[in-house]
């Protein structure tokens, strides 16, 4: 598959983004749709770690991709063809992030009423994205080794706002200087009630803790 | 040394960026200081890959470093202590970017009338930089080796901005699926004027010749 559909969405006219967001969710449960935000900076590793994940996933969920971006569609495609699932991409018209507006326009072209789990992958940034409620059932984010262990530091309203924070590359962890001890308590002073797993999404390591997570945390959402 | 200056800038009150961002360009030609503006994603190695090669320059230049981020100083301390050359830290109020004016705050902090080559960090991030002209002389950015080679898809506005592009982290670059040459020619697309190093910051490979193009760069923009 080498074609996705590609919706550019612009800034909402809505005056309220926050408003809008928490009508988008109540739309969101009463479709019975779970809806992820995920946010990092560029490279630390959302494609393929949702490619991972969703493999894992699709056997209890029917789920769908939303692949936001500046510019190119390379997400959207990588993501169709190595997991199958509905996949589309969403340009910003060269936004740093996307609003509840825009979250609500890439819903509709992607089309939810057979869907029960929704991820969409932000613009790849750790400042603007955290400061937009989507209007997603839930924020989580990744934050790669490479990347270093001082970022809960430099970007804290990222990591306040995740309730899930996965820390991606671990198999290259060897190579670089990340204190994971060090960097958990950094999120933690940042937001307690963080969930903070470790994983590879290029060799799977613990991804199905993170599946696991995703499992307990739609059926919760599921009874309220 | 654990104490630096920090300046808290805010958005400039100034309505055209481009005009003030002109202005503060000719008020650096006036003072002979050379500001260079550094842009990369979070943890692509700017402050690494500076401190390696401002202990080659600082031999021949004046340097000053002002570093930008959303909150923290960690930075300007590593930077003042590692290097020596006199740092400050700029506070952006939560801002994902520098302009001019913002620039302009930093610079008179900094206090220019001392020095040849003034290196400006901004926020770590691919998008909103480039959007702002800072008003510096040049401006670089590097990509790290693990990000992904698909980068200049992505943000292409910063890759055509930037004449410098050093591709940080090759000394991990065997863990990474990354084609250097496929890379290079998606930046030359996107800017055929871009001079593309492949370095490490960490381990100081190729930062002999990036400190060869400054002392180019600045000879012939003194000579201008």
């Amino acid at each position: 598959m080498n074609e996705v559909k590609t919706i550019i969405v612009k800034r909402s006219a809505y005056a309220d983004n926050d408003e809008e967001a928490n009508l988008l969710r109540d739309y969101l449960k009463s479709h019975g749709t779970f809806l992820v935000n995920l946010m990092s900076s560029p490279g630390a590793g959302k494609t393929t770690t949702l490619t991972s994940l969703i493999n894992i996933l699709k056997k209890d969920f029917r789920i769908g991709v939303m692949e936001a971006d500046i510019d190119s569609d390379v997400d959207a495609i990588s993501i169709a063809k190595n997991t199958g699932v509905k996949s589309i991409q969403i340009h910003t018209s060269g936004m740093c992030h996307l609003d509840a507006g825009m979250t609500k326009s890439g819903l509709d072209g992607i089309d939810i009423s057979d869907l029960d789990l929704v991820f969409l992958e932000n613009v790849g940034n750790l400042v603007c994205p955290a400061e937009f409620d989507t209007g997603a059932s839930m924020d989580m984010m990744i934050l790669s080794i490479p990347e270093g262990d001082d970022k809960p530091l430099k970007y804290p309203l990222v990591f306040e706002k995740c309730d899930l924070v996965l820390i991606n590359k671990i198999d290259t962890i060897s190579y670089f200087d990340f204190d994971i001890e060090k960097c958990r308590q950094a999120i933690l002073r940042r937001n307690p009630n963080a969930t903070i797993i470790p994983i590879s999404g290029k060799t799977g390591e613990n991804i199905d803790k993170v599946a696991e997570y995703f499992s307990n945390i739609i059926e919760n959402w599921k009874e309220k």
